[in-house]
């Protein structure tokens, strides 16, 4: 009865308390928007774990988001926000969709980070859209552009330290902000290996949905070896 | 021995002067990057014409390019210049592969001219990329992207005026710029019915490639309308 909303990931439940929504993590995987789709048992929890680590370590760091805290294995709560309907990707290396539109190399280090937007419209396939489309569209003006790539950027360097204490390298993630009552724009939806990039900073492994993508392993086993990495901090 | 590069619509020919080339229009047509392609007689001279054309009216209105004079029916002599590897877009009216992108309706009139840039690469086909990517890609800094989009906005502006005396509504084009020697940046290329779209103003007749793309008529009849209409200016 509290269903608000059923993704491909996620299920979000209205709660008692205006303001907060619960977030249920579901044991389903997809890739290619919905191309490629599979039940995976144990999956939810996982990403469940993940992200609520990750969003208390951004939270240590002084970097604010949506989320309130894990209520149980599979579940947390979060602010309710007006999401932005934007895919905010930042890139530290060169992977997956650039390599196919720019032609640049696999594992290309970027001399800076680069933030995209693609417009999360599942119907046009998320394209990639630049600012002006942004202002076109009325998704975000000038001053909101402008907030989003710097808070991208700070949550960015803020990941990138905290996966190198762990050896890993940040390849690259995509975020969503969402606005608040107040109009404050925040972070929000999910950080994990569903939508991160992470490669092993010694040998060739990585601990991503790249495994699923590609078939080359138990999304299970990866997902869980990258959460003992982050539980070691 | 003086063809310098054979494109799809154009040959470049160096004279016996420096720095000046030969443009010679081709009677070619094609469309989709190549996919679709024909030997069109005539329409090489219709395309010179109506370049030649409206690079005039453009100097006529203050607006410079590497344009320097129509030598025959096929050929005009320009400037040489660096192509800045970038198709720059004006759209004033949706049409084309924004409406398959973002979901505009064919026909919606923008609230103000949008400017886009595609990376002028046949192998990746000629991809969108944002202000971002053109730094990354070491194709513009900062300064020279403002400039490229203010000129567009002024050559829309003026073309946009010149259409609009024939009766013609400027719906989008495709410019290229370059560099000169001394580092200015100049309109470069071409301006004709094969990169502009051009809609009559009181009916649903049109003057561009789509007719070519469409298979709806002569393209050499609509380019030789088009043509009569601005030398009646
Ligand atoms: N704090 C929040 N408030 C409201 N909606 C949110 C919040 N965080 C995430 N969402 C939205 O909830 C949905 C999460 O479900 P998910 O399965 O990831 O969906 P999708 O299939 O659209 O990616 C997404 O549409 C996401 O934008
Ligand atoms: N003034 C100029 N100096 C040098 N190159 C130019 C100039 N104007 C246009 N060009 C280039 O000449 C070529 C024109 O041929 P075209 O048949 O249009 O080529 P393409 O198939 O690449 O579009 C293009 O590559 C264009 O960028
Ligand atoms: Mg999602
Ligand atoms: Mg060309």
């Amino acid at each position: 009865m509290t269903l608000l909303y059923e993704g491909k990931a996620k299920k979000i439940h209205a709660t008692d308390t205006e303001g907060i929504l619960r977030v249920e993590y579901k044991d389903e995987v997809t890739a290619g928007n919905g191309a490629k789709k599979d039940y995976i048992e144990g999956k939810g929890r996982l990403n469940n774990l993940i992200t609520s680590k990750l969003f208390n370590s951004l939270k240590q760091q002084g970097l604010e988001s949506h989320f309130i805290e894990q209520i149980s294995e599979t579940e947390q709560l979060v602010q309710s926000v007006d999401i932005i309907p934007l895919e905010v990707v930042v890139r530290n290396i060169a992977a997956g969709s650039i390599t196919k539109r720019l032609g640049f190399d696999k594992g290309h280090s970027f001399e800076q980070p680069l933030v995209e937007f693609f417009y999360k419209n599942d119907k046009l396939n998320d394209p990639l859209i630049t600012d002006d489309h942004v202002k076109l569209l009325h998704i975000a003006n000038d001053d909101e552009i402008s907030t989003l790539k710097a808070a991208a950027l700070k949550i960015n360097e803020a990941l990138v330290s905290i996966m190198d204490q762990v050896d890993l390298r940040l390849v690259d993630f995509k975020i969503e902000f969402g606005k608040t009552t107040k109009g404050d724009i925040i972070l929000a939806d999910e950080i994990s290996p569903d939508t991160c990039r992470i490669w092993d900073k010694h040998s060739d492994v990585n601990f991503d949905k790249d495994v699923y993508r590609e078939d080359r392993g138990s999304i299970i086993d990866t997902y869980q070896t990258f959460l003992n990495k982050l539980e070691a901090l």
